[in-house]
């Protein structure tokens, strides 16, 4: 059994900002949306919703509700996730599920060789990317997801974490 | 590369609430942790926190301010999950963020042939465990992960949920 592999992906994913031409495909997105609905939620009242994105004309006008506009404009999908307002249990519980749906995608993705990078500050804006995405009235943007194939033209930045002692605070 | 094994941990993993008596040690709780850390957000603030606990005793006081406490009596440990509220950059995107950090946790229990269950409902009383535990002040609870080794007496209830094509409203 690969247990390595688990941790390895979860240590070297990385945010990915620059893509290649490359489409990624509708089969490739349902696939990272499948791992991303296997996450916990709870009473299992899996809260999240998607509209996927592949059309170019979409992602520029994305872009242009981001000050991370490039990395919109470089990629070739994203996925729009948000909260289903109609089914929330707990909103803040919710919203700590949709952020584990989305490690599911970004884990999913990194697996299958694809970059990623989970877009925050396009929340901001949230009223316009819903509208521009026609989204139904209940749903809430809660993460833009830029998607595509690495471009591999700068060696990784290495990433920077606290180290454990710093983020645990005791053990009783 | 241990490409399937990703999507495989993400597919196959389950919440467990029963557990045998073996102690979950030290060093793979931290180990939990480490993978913890790796999560994204938001300008790599890193707003996640944890309390381990191992001792027999603050378990069943954890267990005592959940109506779950059985599942917190039958763990050999817990991880408690909190938020630092100092370091807060966006409440919802943070909240996101530590989510994807338990996921993290929870994916890397399962590659470790350990059990978890994320409670939420034990936030009902956050204020007590915040005081059991003695967090510091700045120190909000997210979420308590229950741990252990599984007690695989029953065959496992098979996972249900929405199908892809309800959790997708639409393709752009």
């Amino acid at each position: 059994m690969c247990n390595e592999s688990v941790i390895g992906y979860i240590e070297t994913r990385r945010s990915i900002r620059r893509f290649t031409d490359e489409q990624v495909t509708r089969e490739t997105i349902e696939a990272l949306i499948d791992a991303a609905r296997w996450a916990p939620s709870g009473l299992n009242n899996q809260p999240w919703r998607f509209i996927t994105v592949e059309s170019r004309e979409v992602l520029d006008k994305l872009a242009s509700f981001t000050k991370y506009s490039r990395i919109l404009k470089s990629a070739t999908a994203a996925i729009a996730v948000f909260i289903d307002t109609s089914r929330i249990y707990h909103r803040e519980k919710d919203i700590q599920s949709i952020g584990a749906a989305i490690e599911n995608i970004l884990l999913a993705a990194h697996s299958y060789g694809l970059g990623a990078c989970w877009l925050g500050e396009i929340l901001n804006r949230h009223e316009e990317v819903e509208n521009a995405l026609e989204a139904p009235l209940d749903l809430e943007l809660m993460a833009v997801i830029a998607l595509g194939y690495p471009l591999d033209d700068e060696p990784p930045v290495a990433k920077n974490r606290y180290p454990l002692d710093e983020v645990i605070v005791k053990h009783l």
